[in-house]
């Protein structure tokens, strides 16, 4: 055994940064353990729309907690980069969440007036009225949700951001180690085994994302979670073709800064292969250019695709294993890592510190305990 | 000056190292100078496809040209492998040239007559019969000429090759310079000056390919040639889908070692820009579907674009400046510069030793001469 | 002629991108070509540090300007965060000038006196008081000056902050364009001649970097510059090594954000050859471990090189030909084009909108006249 | 299960595509699954050195066998190139073994009467002799071991050549696919769990590398193997500087096609960290100069490192699991896995097909039985 910490980190994407973040802030000493490089799976593949409003329903579990943590960034992009330097990019200037059909018209009027009971503000806009900031959208839009508070952020820069600033606050972190089993003794974790020795903690947070399942199976658990792959692009603009996001069933459009737009994503289930598909690409192009025809006439930068992790049931995982005390998950954030990769941070803190907190029971991880469990 | 050389060489892609090979085999000393690096542009972006037959017509007098030069591969091949170690992929499977409209089907039939004609192999082929060797073809596909001499090259190795041997046989080659100006007495070219320094030789051969008019503007002579931009992109596969390349009006597909296959190309004149296009990549998509429905599921590997140089006439221009003697030039060559390559090499090495050769003849510079010269 | 513009600047780089913004700013009708991709030469290879009082004599007629546009940074990174939502990373931590010698211990003394006596703020270090804030600095170091107004920022995203709020406030940007001549009527310019067709316009502004000599020999102009190469490594750490950039004599340590230090710069003169040399890396690991020895345990990231413009006397070129009206020059910053692009975009402004300003006396294009214009 | 196979082979290196090649030449169906891309670690990181005379005591188990597996090459290379159209590069130019000091002298020159007496060619040639092909080779050399059987191949094009050939013969060849257990019956091996799916068969070769313990972990079976990381860089050459390989205490140079030099490698145990240290590469520079001293002058092209598996012996590990019937492994290979994987091919298919063999057994899993078994 190498060294005793109060905290083992296995992921070191955007989850286990933001957890190794807030936990050396209260004070934790934290070694974090990657398999590759830091951010280099699905983290860095985010388009990084921070959509609370747009992705979901709110009546979803995942809502409340989603609105707080878009709450929690423009207090965390300033202390991140006090901290790291590292300016995550945040823009508030809101998303477009766009009908190309009566049914989408109908079906966004109706999440508008949900959205507004609850106190939330979005809008209905007419297609000229979208046109007032958006000039070269498409005559195929017959509309759109105005969510004024969806931003987004730079997926890459933000997890990045997470672990330079973790690594300030004396957090170790070691890249291109593999974590091949748990140790544990009478039903509690007592660190874990590597290919480079052993480190022993109370303490063990997998924060593995889609790869999560492979080391959780050692502890007698199987969580009902599978890999679902999302291709990208992004194109190059000679000047700005939209202002906010774009959001539309099958393919969303995020103008970054620099002239870049990320157009995604394609949603392929069960599979961990990372390659780009000619099929993945041309169906989004196609998607984008239904949206933005102008999109046609820009350079294509670069195409990639990551691997999130999807649930069961669509809700996450943020709990102690029920069997293996000291042992905690938080993988299955979907698509919405990126979104709710603050508030995980605190909540998992929390939940290691004992602290009572009622907002994470619905994504407990024995919810689907009969099935789970064997 | 610095050094006293047989001949300049400005050009580093594949028609400016055939000549340098070809002049270091007769003995002459030769400096080679690229501004960039070695094949860096239309070189190394081209599919390699050797389609004498199935891009000329039989009375275009390039076709006799383009006839030779792809007969001398085979020799070529080995002589380079021998010299340089570096194999250059040729290929000698035939080609496809398919029709997707009953027009296209009677115009490849009596391009078939017309070449049958002219001594030439190549044959109808329905598409029952293609499917024999090219089972994943689009049934939209109305049969196709079968070109069996029409093979492929790996562009980027035949042109380092070319190179490699050329410098091993003693050609000086210098890469990153700048050839800002040709020096000149009394209406004979002494040198070249250069960003660093001057070079001497009774002999400078321009061979820029798309960038050679800018040099030549200097010497008081305006090419009428221009720029035409290329896209390209490429996908690998798992298993074989193609055995032959596969050309239609728009685009090919050229199979080639490692499960990649070569899609080409767009046609967009007028520029240096090599940025590639969303609509560029899309087009070629859709055609590339078009004829080989199983290619949508294959890998996106990457997209690039290359410069090709087009004359008024669609002829390349070979010869010497008619009012500077020992300036030379061999550009123009668009979409068949790999395939023209070894004869262009041989034929300038030809024409600078003053050796009579009618074959040349229709590509003179002052063919176009009143628009030419002011 | 395609277009009438109030100004066109030959050059993409950050010089370039400065002048446009500023025109820009003040209401002009701009152009900018690029021969390749913007920020694509020596823009992107500098290493950023803004060091006025590190780099500079305070006798040196580029110092006040230096030091000005030193002061400009601050309001420059909010302004252009603002406008195009690029942060320039400006870190004001200051710079440490280290001594390795004890000859080198009294110029730097020296150089404190005289910088001290300007008004500006420097003071000597012992090692030891050095280790305060870098503990992991050679023992080899004999004290060093600490500039605390000399920051870094990072020269990529300056520049291309520039070019996109230039581009935001209207400007029109083209790139991979070829300008091959200058028009002129009368000894005054009227545009330019570009592979795309011909442009218009009364002021032409050429800051090309290195680059820039090519196309002024079309005027008649040659200046008395040159390229200089330089190579640069980067690395990532684990932890952070420096807190400040480390100044030596042959080789500089600038900490950036996210673990990466970027250590520079090699010195070949004449050259445009981007190659990176075994031997230039050699010696600027050597010399860097030679001050941070603890940097031989981090991973080497990339290398690259970047052409700089030197010239004659080492003084940039700012002003206005002297035989050719509306004619600019803004080369020949040499290793301090990132440090003086604020004001270089400002001088130029003001000299072509014919302000008074005597400060870019010393810079005037006329000021070797003599062997100047043949 | 998903369908049924004669062998499923866990690892698409250079030893799971020459086993998978050789499987179907024998008819076999074959299954290669691969966790990341084929070939993507050790395989194309080794710098395709032949050395079995250079690398081995003739002592050593592994001689023969390496020596046999070198005389392979020269068929393989023309059946891999009839089959996948892919030139693997081979090389037979011989080696130079130099010596450095007098030690090393007296050493080369014992190795060399050993090998003879083995019927082994091999001899001393003086520096001046050496001089006669490698003219520019440092003067601190004192003479050389010449080998002129120890050719060497590009890596990355026989490994591919490999995997390409298997698929041509039908071999199933599936990328991104992680095994995470066996499952064995009675004793014996029925297939493999993955991550899309589980597949049969009653045979399972594991041949993934230094990755291969965290697979056979799940059998009970604890190798007694360790990761190797190894660096390496290449420059380019504008002219050859070598013909030979040149092979020394800590440094190898190996001539590539193309002007390439590869320089190799550092040594270090036990980690799977794939980062390249500036140590490393610096130490690299300092043993390639002193062997080659005008390699300083080269282009840097770029810096890479690898993962190979060594063992407590130094001998790999040919063979079936003494306790698990149809698990088979071939792990091991450290340095030698390109010169050692023709053979390799060929052993295990003849394990597996049960041929006697009595070659292989200094390399049985069980030689180490006590301590390898819990």
């Amino acid at each position: 055994m190498n060294s005793i910490y109060d905290a083992i980190i296995v992921g070191g994407g955007v989850i286990g940064g933001s957890i190794a973040f807030q936990l050396a802030k209260r004070g934790k000493k934290v070694l974090l353990l990657e398999k590759d490089r830091l951010a280099s799976k699905a983290s860095s593949a985010a388009a990084g729309m921070l959509g609370a409003q747009a992705e979901l329903d709110a009546d979803n579990p995942l809502f409340t907690l989603a609105s707080r943590s878009r709450g929690m960034f423009p207090a965390l992009a300033e202390e991140l980069k006090d901290i790291s330097g590292i300016d995550i990019e945040l823009v508030n200037k809101g998303m477009f969440k766009v009908a190309l059909s009566s049914d989408q018209v109908a079906e966004l009027k109706n999440m508008i007036r949900v959205q507004q009971g609850a106190g939330l503000e979005a809008e209905w806009l007419s297609t000229a009225e979208i046109r007032k900031t958006e000039p070269l959208l498409s005559d195929e839009i017959k509309g759109a949700m105005f969510i004024p508070n969806d931003g987004q952020v730079s997926a890459t820069r933000l997890s990045l951001a997470f672990t330079e600033s973790a690594a300030a606050l004396g957090v170790d972190i070691k890249e291109f180690v593999h974590v091949s089993d748990l140790v544990t003794e009478n039903g509690c974790v007592t660190g874990v085994v590597t290919d480079i020795g052993g480190f022993s903690s109370e303490n063990v947070i997998v924060a593995g994302g889609a790869w999560s399942a492979f080391l959780l199976e050692k502890s007698g658990i199987r969580l009902d979670s599978y890999p679902v792959k999302g291709e990208c692009f992004s194109v190059l603009t000679d000047r700005p073709l939209l202002e906010k996001t774009i959001f539309s069933h099958g393919c969303y459009l995020v103008p970054k800064v620099g002239g870049r737009i990320i157009v995604g994503a394609t949603v392929k289930a069960y599979t961990f292969d990372q390659k780009v598909s000619l099929n993945g690409i041309s169906t989004l192009i196609e998607r984008a250019t239904q949206l933005l025809p102008a999109i046609k006439g820009t350079e294509l930068e670069k195409t990639w695709a990551g691997i999130r992790p999807q649930t069961g049931d669509g809700l996450p995982y943020f709990g102690e294993h029920p069997a293996c005390k000291g042992l905690f998950i938080a993988t299955g954030h979907y698509r919405n890592g990126i979104l709710l990769s603050p508030i995980t941070g605190v909540l998992i803190a929390d939940i290691l510190e004992r602290k009572a907190n009622p907002e994470w029971s619905p994504f407990r991880l024995d919810r689907s305990i009969q099935p789970l469990f064997s």
